[in-house]
């Protein structure tokens, strides 16, 4: 494959201190990451208090990019790790910085068009339920009970290095486990899910606007958990233009 | 044995700024790494810097010790690593963090009285060689060719977590726990699924008799990936209430 880090995307979602981007940058270009997105960064792009903390880093990278949300962000991928402290109440994987990092690599390995993305939350709030409801997959750095308190910078660095020893080790020797099925891109599920929203809008779904949010996440969720291949989309897209319409006319309960 | 990163010891040697003790305490606390012995550091200590920089990581750990030499620091070590970016002109094994690591668990492992130290030089000068030799071996992080400037808290922070992935990986005889939530049973899924394929009959889904049976497959297939709860079983089975409503009137193409 071509450079399995050069399909590494990392996103900042509402990132805050510049100095914060700038120490994320340096751990990325350290261990060989060169895309950084940035959503709605606090402070606006450029920052000078980023340039300032990232030793030159950003010389090693492409151009940074700049986005208003994470769903847009996440455009054109096809795999992608929110990572986060506290696995809320969502049912996801949650793996290992390493466990994900090889997940990626065999995945890059076995769609070398594909891009892979993992989402850093805000420095205080991490990232909002919505958020990780967008990814695919959720990754959790083990740490001690008593003591945990790793910045943003910190995150960001452990997984380049995660993802740079996979890198290291597997492009030396063995080929990784291979991946399963050719996953849609991120804008392909976002279409049929939207569809699928308004549908159920129109069908009354959604009793109680208080608790349309969670409903939403939820399955939104679910759905992903699939993580559908474009022929799958395909499919799903005539299963709800079926589920709608009935043929012939005849009623259904 | 006792526990494993009770075994560790960090040595920082000539250390220059606070900040960066405080940085390389925060990472060994948030990885349960609890002896802390510093070299001659240049501005003394106790140092309010390093506190502050620490996010209150002495309150996790054993106090912090002083020492005149290296020498004196490795007094009672069994097993010593020097890191340095630079392997000199000396003949020693050189390891990555993660081969130090699973070799440092081994050893306290095997001898269980016994300490094991890693060794960290001053911020900008690192290791001299006269200190390097006073260590076993060597450890180096693999790092991208053309951007290399890990700072001393980054490197305390990478070794603090692999060291903590050793022992997680071992120590724990349960491998750390998948998430696994709590499935639907078969029947409860196949409950679901007969009502979509009989909303689908009805809604002209299956065009061809040939082909039903592979449509049905893939689609089972699909729903199946997802491994639901009952409370997503119900959910969909609300989904698909709503969406079949909606054939009522209007119609859809």
């Amino acid at each position: 494959m071509s450079h399995f880090l050069d399909h590494i995307i990392v996103i900042l979602v509402r990132p805050q201190m510049g100095e914060n981007i700038g120490a994320a940058a340096r751990a990325m270009a350290n261990f060989g990451l060169r895309n950084l997105r940035l959503v709605a960064p606090r402070d606006g792009w450029p920052n000078p208090r980023a340039d300032s903390l990232s030793s030159g880093a950003f010389d090693h990278m492409e151009p940074v990019t700049l986005y208003d949300t994470l769903s847009d962000a996440l455009h054109d991928t096809h795999l992608s790790y929110a990572t986060t402290a506290r696995p809320r109440d969502m049912v996801k994987d949650v793996l290992t910085p390493r466990e994900a990092t090889d997940q990626s690599y065999a995945h890059v390995a076995a769609y070398p068009q594909q891009k892979v993305a993992f989402v850093f939350g805000a420095e205080r709030t991490g990232l909002e339920n919505d958020e990780i409801a967008q990814c695919h997959k959720i990754v959790t750095a083990p740490t001690s009970d008593d003591f945990s308190s790793l910045n943003l910078g910190q995150g960001v660095l452990m997984l380049a290095y995660e993802l740079f020893q996979a890198h290291h080790i597997h492009d030396a020797d063995k080929p990784p486990a291979p991946i399963t099925h050719e996953t849609a891109s991120q804008a392909s599920f976002d279409n049929f899910f939207h569809r699928l929203e308004a549908a159920l809008e129109d069908g009354g779904f959604f009793r109680e606007d208080s608790l349309r949010p969670r409903v939403i996440r939820n399955l939104r969720s679910f759905f992903m958990r699939t993580h559908p291949t474009e022929q799958e989309l395909k499919t799903l897209h005539g299963v709800l233009r079926s589920l709608v319409s009935l043929r012939g006319g005849k009623n259904d309960s």
